[in-house]
């Protein structure tokens, strides 16, 4: 009996969640350092750690191959940058942190004035004392972020630049963790690796996943599960155009991002607005007793972009915390090992298998007895004494379950349309199914 | 021209709604002390009392029968029961109020213990004055009911209990009232009879089907009326099973329950929740002036859940005053001859007039001048006068009807979308008739 | 590429819309003391003066003619009308006012008592100071309307009634402007013209449809567009009733009326209610910065009752700012040239140009890369440092063009999914189809 399988109140038996928050935190911790990008050696040292987690497989796709309308660019790879004053005192240094070079800088050593220098760095005046996070991987230039306060107190003077990078034919590299469940039907879960040393985007997404996906590898689910550890935008539209024939499996998916904050869950819908995923989405934060917020689809975020493109248009939500853009911490080095925390990765990690719980559970049954109910009582499934004013909340349960198991409700829609939560109902049905009083609904 | 026949304002000139609240309220009162249970001389007596004012039929169903999941129960009568003390004094005695002995009691004579009666005493500590309601068809045993003030007084004693009850092969009797009218479509109104000295639950719903179905027969309709007063649950399971063939007549149904309180009038929608019978007796309520509420259906409550169970699915809601459950009196001795008022049956019996009269004229009609407008002036339908601000309230409704009637809207529908009440409609559209400016629609 | 050719930013450059205002009211001004009924001179010399603006065909049909289930009145003209009293003095002048006469009045001359003649007054007591607009066009009568208080102080005398008025065969005029473009497909502009000294209702219908006809007739637009000035109800009809072959071509239409006074644009629903043009209208007053009102349709107001009827049922909406009725002096000499302002007629002029704007150009189109987004940045689309928190607002536009050009959508329905401007999106639209991200839909 499948429903039994994977069972959010089972599950909770055999985990320790705050333990696997822990976890997930020291994973970020261990990456935290690494410099990543879209392509190279950084991205690769990621994926080999995550690897002594989960058997991904890393995929390399040559640079240059063509993904619909996109060309794999070339691969960058970077050892050191800094920049000297005039006095051999480095003032800006990659080492101290990544944020420091602007992504896919192209390599430079070169003496500059202040005025030439300051043509070639990015600075939040807003937020005078975090690095921000830029790149420039389709316009060959370089350039160094930092402080706004550092910036003010540049002097004028002769400074070297020295950049020590490489961009050249290479590949793009991405982490692809397959889980074979009953079924072909799979569910998508993907998160971009693409970014330095930033933590809540999305350090906590690869670290969510990565947990979940070896979760979920110790049990025999209904669904099959694909888990895309991909460079955000070029990782999802090449993952795609590699993968075309595959993207008819997909029946859900979301992406994983900005899952370690303190702020709300917060669910951004797919494209087509109502969805399974969506509306599974929607009932878990319902019933989180938590606050939440849910947003509709747009066409801007994360890789959901890609998977919902008209010629796509896949059931693709993201559930997230705090979205992209709306934390000021958001692509700046105050990003870090203190923006997030362990009891929020736990919170969403909690969320996610809620949500898969129901997923995995959310079928049609046919009452086999629909004319007028089922004697309950002859099975003990009924209090025998009548006329009490509140009957236990499990037999509203059933009574729904068997009111509504016509064919056209599945578990989450007689969840929905009770206003009770899906692992009552779901409990409702186990019990009924074991007496008979259910059926399996012929697909 | 049916339109006619049952015309609200025509009934309420050849009726006085507040004798029929007194009649109501009368035969409630003749009904009260008589001891019901699902079956047994109880129900016998009741239906009897009401055949002197209804011909209704008594139907007798032999004790073994199956009904779809169920058996009709063996036959329940009980002649006394009372608790002797061990001076012989009767502490609680059947004679003073039928509640105080567990419904379906098997029949019993012997001493207990103080310790040994306590298992079989039933009390609401939160209202101790009032005694329970309660029964156990299903469950062969025997108890009484007494205020829980009563229980604490007991004394540490010898007591002698005796139930003159028995429980035997015999019938489940119910009533059926079955009104021709112009079709075979039929309107089902049905009650639950099985409950003692309750008054608002639910005599108050016998009293109301009676004067109704005594009322229509009055009148040559266009709808066919059954009228049934049934043992909840098990009557309506019984009468399904064994009339399954003409369950397809029922267009529209209302379960009758609880219409003598001082609550506002409270719709639950049947389990469709669109049917023609919710958007009738919704508008009918929102244009009564007075403070109303709708639910949603749920699979809990009268006998709604029978006839709204998946195999069946019938278009029935449940029109009372304060639901089930949701006073304080319910299932107690507070629901007595004083917590229902002739004023409250008289608005409910008001209301559902209201509602059968808007079924009876919620017809489809084609306006016979679709392109603009009919000249209205020169037959004497519009005011001579051109050019004032106000017109006379009847000839928006004669241009809604005209406007709407295109064969997709019902008269209901002109109301609701113009939000004039149902009788503005249905008058305007009798005098476009008149002037054959409409036309039947052939549905 | 025609979206460039009816474009409200285009537009405004080469528009002073202050200076059409004035246009209008100067017009308004100059029709002001015709004396118009539903036929007649007045309504063949206002069209006339309209005629030196917009080049109208003025068409004649004969009384007695049948439309639908009416016939074309007799034609009524007026020369002079007074009142006399016994020393001979002009009580009441229709030279003064030419709301003094009943419209349709008979032709008379005869001594009356003061009782008499107070058979045939009309006046409003509660504004006093004001004289109303009656008509009797179906009715033979005669009649004076005239202020209360004068009629409070009218003395017990004999009076000398005269109206030099004529009811003859003859004929119903009206206008009718019909501008090709480049498809069959039209857009109504319906205004009544029947109304004597009254300026909101409907001389600023009258003087906006002339300069929006005056204005378009400047372009070459994809829309062909029928502009009709009508007497009202009976020209709507008669005009329906001649031209029903081409009433399938009126793909959207507005009724334009009360367009002058000071309150907040109200555009009243066609009876379809979600049709193109109610989509349109509610979108361009949404973004407009200003208060404004909805309401749903109602088989009561002007002309759009008749194009609105069931066997028509035309997309014809209501755009208006008071709606009639709603303000004291509709349908009184208060209606005067003090009533409406040059402003309100600017602000009017300039909602239905931006409702056709949006019409014109709402179209549907193909994202010719439907796979994943298109690389926007190697075209230049898009900014070249990535990682920034706000991206300018017309990426968002792009972004939802291409992702909602499936087939599906219009522009319209894109920007109202997005929540951006009509603008905006076709903005968008333009630069991907420079680009050749978007193609045309084949319809």
């Amino acid at each position: 009996m499948r429903l039994e399988v994977l069972n959010i109140d089972d599950l909770k038996k055999t985990l320790n969640l705050d333990d696997i928050g822990q976890e997930m935190y020291g994973l970020i911790s261990k990456l935290y350092p690494i410099c990543r990008s879209i392509t190279g050696n950084g991205i690769r040292e990621t994926l080999n750690i995550i690897k002594e987690l989960v058997p991904v497989d890393i995929h390399e796709v040559p640079a240059g191959t063509r993904v619909f309308d996109w060309t794999v660019p070339k691969e960058w790879n970077i050892k050191d940058a800094y920049v000297l004053n005039s006095k051999g005192k480095k003032i800006i240094d990659f080492k101290k942190s990544n944020l420091h070079v602007l992504g896919y800088s192209v390599p430079i050593q070169k003496k500059v004035s202040l005025a030439e220098l300051k043509e070639h760095l990015f600075t939040l005046p807003d937020q005078p004392e975090c690095i921000p996070y830029r790149t420039s991987y389709y316009k060959e230039t370089w350039g160094f972020c930092l402080s706004h306060n550092q910036f003010l107190s540049l002097e004028d003077d002769e400074y070297e630049v020295f950049i020590d990078s490489s961009l050249e034919e290479g590949y793009l590299t991405y982490g692809e963790y397959y889980l074979k469940g009953e079924t072909e039907d799979e569910v998508l879960i993907s998160c971009h690796c693409c970014h330095p040393s930033l933590c809540n985007d999305n350090l906590s997404g690869m670290a969510l996943a990565t947990f979940l996906a070896k979760f979920l590898s110790r049990f025999s689910l209904s669904y099959s599960y694909r888990f895309l550890f991909i460079p955000g935008s070029i990782g999802s539209i090449t993952w795609l155009a590699l993968n075309e024939s595959k993207t008819n499996h997909i029946k859900h998916g979301l992406v994983v991002a900005c899952v370690g904050d303190s702020g709300k869950s917060t669910y951004k819908k797919s494209r087509q607005g109502d969805a399974e995923i969506d509306k599974v989405v929607i009932h878990v934060l319902k019933h989180s007793g938590k606050d939440y917020e849910i947003m509709d689809f747009s066409p801007y975020g994360y890789d959901e972009r890609q998977y919902c493109s008209p010629g796509f248009n896949l059931p693709v939500g993201c559930l997230m915390r705090t979205p992209h853009g709306c934390f000021p911490e958001y692509h700046t080095s105050a990003d870090n090992l203190d923006f997030i925390k362990s009891e929020f990765l736990t919170d969403s990690f909690s969320k996610y298998l809620s949500v898969l719980n129901v997923l995995e559970a959310n079928k049609k049954y046919l009452n086999t007895n629909p004319k007028c109910e089922p004697q309950l009582g002859k099975r003990g499934l009924y209090g025998a004494i009548g006329g009490q004013k509140i009957n236990p909340f499990n037999q509203f349960a059933m009574l729904w379950v068997l009111n509504l198991s016509d064919g056209d409700h599945t578990l989450l829609d007689i969840a929905e349309r009770s206003g009770l939560e899906f692992d009552l109902i779901r409990n409702a049905a186990e019990l009924l199914l074991k007496h008979n009083l259910l059926k399996e609904h012929p697909e």
